[in-house]
């Protein structure tokens, strides 16, 4: 996947609740299920430049959000000293069931 | 605190970034230095009663962000398992600084 992409996947993921349903629409058909700009303006009968300038301005918003709330960049951290955690008690008590049961909740709350 | 009072530190902390300077300044004053409404309304030369609305607003708004984002919810989810985890460590392996030390630095992330 492109890094843009995968970024804005990742930013979709966590701002999505803040955009209207039409933004929300177009940036899934878009970036998870991979329609063309094209198809997206023939599913909604708009023009494509239409359904090109949303996006534009919706991908704008979520970088936005992002530099304001820091989701993203929050959540990377988060994740790096948890996979540095697991390595860490995986090396050193690989027998304690119960101590990666509690990392593994923290794991998934994310 | 009151329990309102605090959650609304809680909210306000970490919704701020999406409130208008105005917004932020009422709450700050309100919430954080505990002024009252008509100290703030002199301040600022408006009636105690722009204040009032002011204030209720974004307490709605930053309600609403809430709904949304549930940053407030994840945080306390994140916190509870934080803190069984390091109660468990320091039963149990309380002699490993370098485990404490990574523990910590997820405990600080927040």
């Amino acid at each position: 996947m492109l890094e843009k992409t995968m970024r804005m996947n990742y930013l979709y993921d966590f701002y999505q609740a803040l955009l209207t349903p039409k933004q929300r629409n177009y940036m899934a058909l878009y970036y998870l299920d991979d329609y063309s700009l094209g198809e997206i303006a023939e599913q909604y009968e708009v023009s494509r430049q239409a359904v090109y300038d949303n996006i534009r301005r919706t991908e704008a918003m979520l970088e936005q959000y992002e530099e304001k709330l820091g989701l993203l960049r929050k959540y990377e951290r988060r994740r790096q000293i948890i996979e540095r955690l697991k390595d860490y008690i995986s090396r050193h008590y690989g027998a304690d069931a119960e101590l990666a049961a509690l990392v593994n909740e923290l794991d998934e709350l994310d």
